[in-house]
């Protein structure tokens, strides 16, 4: 990839395909898009660089918020906690950020980073930390690999900053979302502190154009009075990292539990089929977890699955579910480095307590098969 | 005071001492001594210094305990957290620590830092941030004086260890008690770092040397066979900081509700006075806090209100109560330091949600007014 900038000509596509990218979760895309919108009004345009152009032993700092979408949507950031934290892990580390990037690619995660770069003066690495986003930070491709989550350093609008500085991946997570909840439910957390060389190893390539190519492919079909889902599955195939996407179930919200709860939106909603064909079944932790139709299993974490508008093709984050609402579940098979054995006990079904093995969605699904 | 050492012919009367002067928390009394006991087998005696032989530059650390006392009585340390923790905070404070005092005077907390003191090689103060024990971390005097809570760094058994960077003092006790509570209910904590000024303008004086008087005196009355209570009077008024002491209630536990809630221990208990006579209920989260004799307050917090075997004249803390205990229940007055206005707005009745004005302790009391 060539150097890239993202402007007021491609926000809103790289917002759109975030927000699909995220599987329902990832933070609020519409407040991710106007807070983006702010900084350009300042800044004119953010700056993207290719993972393969970090030099090795450049600083790469992954960030995001950590905290229930929820409050997200209510608890507005003072703009400040960003570059707080990533000038205080400046300090830490003993040396000049060279680039951030997203700890994940999802509507409010995915650009927020953006934000900070200009405030900070550093490029945007077009790549991300899960492929997707998931609701707690060990679900990380770079812990998965190995990489230390910390030092870490957790600010919010308050001014409190905390940096976790040892603790293994699981106890640093405990931490953060304790220290999130009692921070108001919502804190901006830099951790997992790369080398250029660790970035290029482990991140996911590519993330953020993708999600532009996403959003502008569903743009692009519906100005052209085309199928946007089905733009949105070349766009996925196309990239390279989603390989299999498809169209799930079609139909109307008929039944929605959420609450906020540990520091997450968990719940469950269902969609019923038009004209009694069936009924589908969604349960997420901030993120869509698993789908069932009529009681099957048809799509497992870690693959991707979006509940969005039948008719837009908008996605629509969990705590944006509606009863009413008319929708169609779409999946999309995760990155390949989600799917291996390791990645799996960190980020598979199981590591969300549920029993279902995890078979990967285009087995489940006719569309995959052909 | 003249220097002053801790050894196995002392140690006792101070956990005793510390254990009443907890007001009913503080830490767990037996694990403390024991555990100063094993320290005492490598380094023979932990040496004590007063307060104002303190440099006005030195360097003085409060540290201690946080979370639940039920829990500190079940998850065992491992030794290694207080040292951890203060290493850290003379890396950061770029210089040795001078000395480290109890942040409270407690059975626990009043004795963890001289097992810290012997394995760091500095003395501890005569002194602590409290004058007796309280639940809560903003509660210390350093804070009613407006010294800053941070840098304060948090550790567990597990190897984690996080530093509170910024963060106004009630900040500081919400993220410091999350994290205790995610670190599975106790963590050890240094906060309020303090120049050898501060500790001389502010810290509660001769609270270790008050405690050891204290246990001997009612050890002493014991071996005599006299009343170990009047025994216990006659030196929280000689220490000259607790100048008035008396028997509330006598008689038996006869209902008793605790809960380990928000990371503290938090219920009531109710004596009925033998024959007949009344009965007394107390409330307490971690440390015992409002008692009301048939109704009527009789003593509040900040005052010292602790629950004592009526023969031994043990103190019981909250997490040791027991139905069908036989008790006499002691009230004090609280240090003046803690009547003052702005004191009690942290440390009493409306800071815990009490709707009962304060009153000194020996208004309330016949004894009090002799």
């Amino acid at each position: 990839m060539q150097a890239m900038r993202i402007d007021r000509g491609n926000l809103a596509d790289l917002a759109a395909g975030a927000a699909f990218l995220g599987s329902g979760g990832g933070g609020d895309p519409y407040y991710g898009r106007l807070l983006c919108e702010a900084e350009l009004e300042r800044s004119g345009f953010f700056e993207l660089i290719a993972l393969d152009a970090l030099a090795d032993d450049a600083l790469v700092i992954p960030c995001g918020w950590i905290g229930a979408p929820t409050v997200s949507a209510e608890k507005l950031p003072s703009g400040r906690e960003a570059v707080a934290g990533l000038r205080r892990i400046e300090q830490i580390m003993g040396r000049p950020i060279d680039a951030i990037l997203p700890i994940e690619i999802g509507g409010g995660n995915g650009l927020a980073p953006l934000v900070a770069s200009t405030q900070l003066g550093v490029p945007v690495v077009d790549a991300d930390g899960m492929g997707r986003a998931f609701p707690e930070s060990q679900m990380t491709i770079f812990n998965i690999r190995g990489v230390s989550p910390t030092p870490s350093v957790l600010t919010a609008s308050c001014g409190a900053l905390t940096v976790i500085e040892t603790g293994d991946s699981r106890t640093h997570e405990r931490l953060a979302r304790a220290l999130s909840v009692a921070l108001g439910g919502i804190a901006h957390m830099v951790e997992y502190p790369l080398t250029g060389r660790q970035a290029k190893d482990h991140a996911i390539a590519g993330s953020i154009s993708t999600a532009i190519a996403i959003g502008a492919a569903i743009r692009q079909a519906r100005e052209a009075g085309e199928d946007p889902f089905e733009a949105l599955f070349d766009a996925l195939r196309a990239s390279g990292v989603y390989p299999h996407a498809g169209v799930l179930f079609d139909g109307k919200i008929v039944d929605l539990e959420r609450e906020t709860r540990d520091g997450f939106s968990i719940g469950r909603v269902i969609v019923e089929g038009f004209g009694g064909t069936g009924r589908m079944d969604l349960e997420f932790q901030n993120e869509n977890l698993i789908a069932r139709r009529d009681g099957a299993v048809c799509a497992l974490v870690p693959d991707i699955l979006t509940v969005m508008d039948r008719e837009t093709a908008d996605s629509i984050t969990t705590e944006r579910l509606k009863y009413g609402q008319r929708v169609k579940i779409v999946g999309a098979a995760a990155p390949a480095e989600l799917r291996e054995a390791r990645a799996l006990s960190f980020v598979g079904p199981q590591a969300f307590g549920f029993d279902e093995p995890y078979r990967p969605i285009e087995q489940l699904n006719e569309w995959g098969r052909t």
